[in-house]
């Protein structure tokens, strides 16, 4: 019975050991694979650490708001942008302790401009993406959304400076 | 002269508080605009915010490199590919003090795998853009560049994990 222990404790410890040399040579937490909306195919507006979430973050932006952009005329930003607002969760890069790289996806949440529709929040409308679709936000939650973007109203309600066009 | 002192010290006052009530609305510290290269028609392979060198990063792939990140194929990265490692400068943002957005642009570092031509460093060539211009390194500096990724090696020496794809 003693031989056995022993031989099961032998084979724990290996495989531990074995795990974590493994873990020091690869990245092995690397994010799972995940399903990501039409934002995939979008260039990139800006990004962000958001200290209070722990979010890394992408801000991409559809055709209409790269040219926006690249024309300087975003305030207001025009009909029909859509910004995509991508974010992991922080992690310490497993091989790089100074760098804060994304972990896990932590969702896509969507700002779509539309000055009629959406008249009552800034012209803006406020969605997150389910794996591919877009889903807009009711009523009640797009206020939510809105209340945080008021101090920003004389920069059309954005938070995002754009810095790569 | 006490009424000329008074009229500027109104005049100086007021001044102020108007720069500060503008400072509180818009964004007045926008970092200049920039001039890119050909990387800011890429999409993003990740994001980074380095707390060594206090920037944040956009890594962005030419359409080799995001074709082989959507397919898996990248141990090793095709020849053809090129990353590009966009730094700007941590800030604060100015009225949303929990996030860390781009400030100042910093540069732009480039990858560009070529497993004949840069051989001697794992396959990879470093170089940085000058403007719109890909500039790339001599010998000795992509030596020193490549010194910092050979711990990588088991991950055909990047550190960049592609997550949006």
């Amino acid at each position: 019975m003693k031989k056995i222990t022993t031989a099961a404790w032998l084979l724990a410890t290996t495989t531990f050991m074995l795990a974590t040399a493994l873990h020091a040579e690869t990245p092995a937490d690397k994010p799972a694979k995940t399903v990501h909306g039409e934002y995939k195919d979008w260039l990139t507006l800006s990004v962000s650490h958001r200290l209070d979430k722990h979010l890394v973050r992408s801000v991409l932006g559809n055709d209409i708001a790269i040219k926006a952009a690249r024309a300087g005329k975003t305030k207001p930003w025009p009909d029909g942008t859509i910004f995509a607002k991508v974010g992991w969760k922080e992690r310490t890069h497993p091989n790089w302790p100074q760098a804060v790289v994304p972990g896990e996806f932590a969702g896509a949440e969507a700002m779509v401009k539309d000055s009629k529709k959406f008249a009552e929040t800034g012209g803006w409308g406020f969605g997150h993406w389910e794996g591919d679709k877009l889903v807009m936000n009711d009523k009640e939650k797009s206020a939510t959304c809105f209340a945080c973007h008021t101090p920003m109203k004389d920069n059309d309600y954005v938070y995002t400076v754009p810095v790569l066009q």
